[in-house]
């Protein structure tokens, strides 16, 4: 089974299609939801539905409209929101079997933002337990897989919502990303995933509210649609103290432009990671379009040799806050690698800690003087492809052996280290037909920047249109 | 013996006339460093003097302006930096026999913009070791006085700068400000001292770059001339990842407004801080201030009890990133004050400090919430008198014992923990005829509304023109 033409189309052409009065929100919403019954079962990617509320939500839009107001930017867009956000009235578990039953009071800041521009909040897209780790896999709803290949894992952990893109559930999904989130699941399942500046999207929510690791994004099929969903999300909130000025419909922009001239920095593996030749394979092919495209192109990095061991120091310490607490008197309802980080964070000394924000602070200025000599860099966004979905996570990469849930990722940690705005765009297939996810990273704060780039690989490739097979989702 | 008449103007005048010709800048330099001549060696404020370099700079300035060049907004200012601050080619001890000989290659990048701006360095303004404590006085160049009384001492840590300003040997300097260090001190010597919102004055030389704590800013005679210096100090640098976005000239603006209407809270002690009733009786006064000019005054404050251990963990690990290295290896050459503070930084677990970050952050929302009802707190700037510079730290206030160096200043240091700005303007005199300051606290970002309600305070008052006895300072 094919899904709907309407599930294919952009987010976009969907809202104008609403705005022209040529579909209503109700429509756009049921067919939504019969192909997310005929898919989901095999993909998993949204592990709670209220389709009762949606369709509520649905029918107010259409009277809305019919009663002659303007058409609000996601106006009648379905959409789930991560598992690990709040929201009110819908279960809200993240991931963990603590929080099975809990159902929120209060919708998170961007929920609110994208419920009063219109979107339809359908449910919540599955995530790992607490967020941890890139592979979308819990105890309370199982594993999520990506829709090219159902054995293999979405990646994470923002997985349940690339996975539903990628299979034409939704056309929009918001997600978080500390070490890759965003990243590595856009990667995994042909998607686009960004992860914006630092306060970019503000979060009144942060436990730790001048740390810049952990930032909100959108998700999308297209760069343009990430960029929509984005300016919704977008925007100052007091109540986080990073909330950088963003004027409102900074992003309600074109992301056509000219990117001869760029100077675009390249490497395959930041000059100390592995990475699977399969990977390399399909990157170098995308080198050479950011040449064709005019770029100037040179192979550099800026030096991120520490950036491993200052982000496994500020993450643990991040953990020892968040879980201190669930370590202590509910240790065996946490999954092991949380566990791992948590017990990591109250084992490490001030000192490391102290020793891993000056080591931070220094390799922020060492990127910021490599934003003098390029505009751009482009790396892999993961350092190999979508893998088992029974494997927790990687232990070796081309005979590089691992010790923790999180060094088969450094190539997104480290990136999350330096502040700047990062997105993995749809870069290529690997020879057995698996997805490759290209990341643009651009200075600090150069979000619509990156955007912008990342708008013209994709033109000129095509990737992104490429779909999974249907036939083998929809069958089971 | 009295000043100059010309050291007497406001910078703002200084310039204008420099500006329109009527004086020139090395006239403008010699009348100062003649009259710093006189005044300094009672008061102790400028420890590090280069009058050759500054004559360089003020015939350049000069000849800059009889070629026709317009003049720039500090044209020929004398200034001195705080002796924390580094100064290409100035000795900068950072108050530490360590640093006896120090002598920078590069400026601070707020220096360079000073110099740009046509400011004429002059040296260093004195600062206790490491800039620790709100008492200036260090092994190398002894203890600064506030010229009100010689005998007490200027406050710290900007205390050089606060008594140059108050002994009219500068029109303007600079400070910084961890947890008090430009309200202390220019409380003690009736000048104003701004602490700006984190990252309103990039420093790319912050060792922790996401902490708030840390601030630099400027020290004036006046709200209007504060501002002048925060004009050329402000603006964004990538280097520092807290830099905010400041349009250029954002502060070139008139500070006249009208008050009335304006919802202010006030309290004498947060609730649970000893304040000397000396510094309560002049601060009532200030009520009164507000209320003649048409605020809504109400006594009110966000809870802040948890502020101060919050506080001491936070610096206490921010000394431990900075210090470990000489504690470990040099410790008898640290003051005993700085080593008390690594060693609790060193002790302290990693659990106190996650916790403290947690908290922190939960005390950073309280005080958004309270800007829902409130546009700006008044507060004390100090709890008690400038005291006996004989004395290292205050042991008690109202009966109320003190434990360590920090304690007696936390009407300040919690405001730091807020991130909003905070000023410290004159506000009357003791009985004894000691100066008292005012700290008006306004919300995140909201800097030029604190200068706008400050400037009104001022003017209305007039205290910030009473100037110290001048025979007690030049005679000696």
């Amino acid at each position: 089974m094919n899904p709907p033409e309407l599930c294919r189309l952009s987010a976009r052409t969907q809202r104008e299609l609403v705005a022209r009065g040529e579909l209503s929100c109700e429509e756009l919403l049921k067919v939504h939801l019969q192909w997310i019954e005929a898919v989901n079962p095999e993909v998993n990617a949204i592990c709670t539905l209220v389709p009762e509320e949606a369709l509520e939500q649905a029918r107010a839009a259409d009277k809305r409209l019919a009663g002659g107001a303007e058409a609000r930017p996601l106006e009648g867009l379905p959409i789930a929101i991560k598992d690990l956000v709040n929201t009110r009235g819908i279960r809200t578990t993240y991931g963990s079997p603590l929080f099975r039953d809990h159902v929120p009071d209060t919708d998170a800041l961007h929920v609110s933002r994208i419920r009063a521009a219109g979107g339809v909040v359908i449910g919540k897209t599955n995530t790992p337990e607490w967020g941890a780790g890139s592979q979308t896999f819990n105890t309370l709803f199982g594993a999520t897989a990506t829709p090219f290949d159902t054995t293999r894992t979405a990646g994470g952990s923002s997985g349940g919502a690339a996975a539903a893109l990628a299979a034409r559930m939704l056309p929009v999904a918001d997600g978080s990303d500390l070490g890759g989130s965003l990243r590595n699941p856009a990667a995994f399942c042909n998607v686009v995933g960004f992860r914006p500046s630092p306060g970019r999207v503000a979060d009144p929510a942060r436990l730790q509210g001048w740390s810049p690791l952990p930032v909100l994004g959108p998700l999308a099929r297209s760069v343009d649609d990430a960029a929509l969903l984005l300016s919704v999300m977008a925007g100052v909130d007091q109540h986080d103290p990073l909330t950088l000025d963003t004027e409102p419909g900074y992003f309600e922009t074109s992301l056509d432009s000219d990117p001869s001239g760029l100077r675009v920095a390249w490497s395959a593996d930041l000059g100390f990671l592995p990475v699977a030749r399969s990977i390399r394979e399909v990157f170098e092919d995308s080198v050479g379009v950011f040449e064709a495209l005019g770029c100037l192109l040179e192979e550099a990095a800026p030096d991120l040799r520490d950036g491993p061991d200052i982000f496994q120091t500020l993450r643990a310490h991040m953990f020892l806050a968040r879980y201190a607490d669930y370590f202590e008197n509910l240790r065996d309802q946490i999954k092991d690698t949380v566990q791992w980080n948590t017990r990591k964070g109250l084992e490490q000394s001030v000192l490391d800690v102290a020793m891993a924000e000056v080591a931070h602070r220094a390799l922020y200025r060492r990127v910021v003087e490599f934003w003098q000599r390029f505009d751009f860099l482009i790396l892999p966004a993961t350092q190999l492809p979508p893998f088992s979905k029974e494997l927790d996570w990687v232990r070796e990469i081309e005979g590089v052996q691992f010790e923790n849930y999180l060094q088969w990722m450094e190539i997104c940690t480290v990136i999350s280290l330096t502040g700047c705005p990062a997105i993995s765009v749809p870069g290529g297939f690997t020879a057995e037909g698996l997805p490759v996810g290209l990341q643009i990273v651009g200075p600090p704060r150069c979000d619509l920047e990156v955007l912008r780039l990342a708008h013209a690989f994709e033109q000129a490739t095509g990737y992104a249109e490429r779909e999974p097979d249907y036939q083998g989702l929809s069958e089971h």
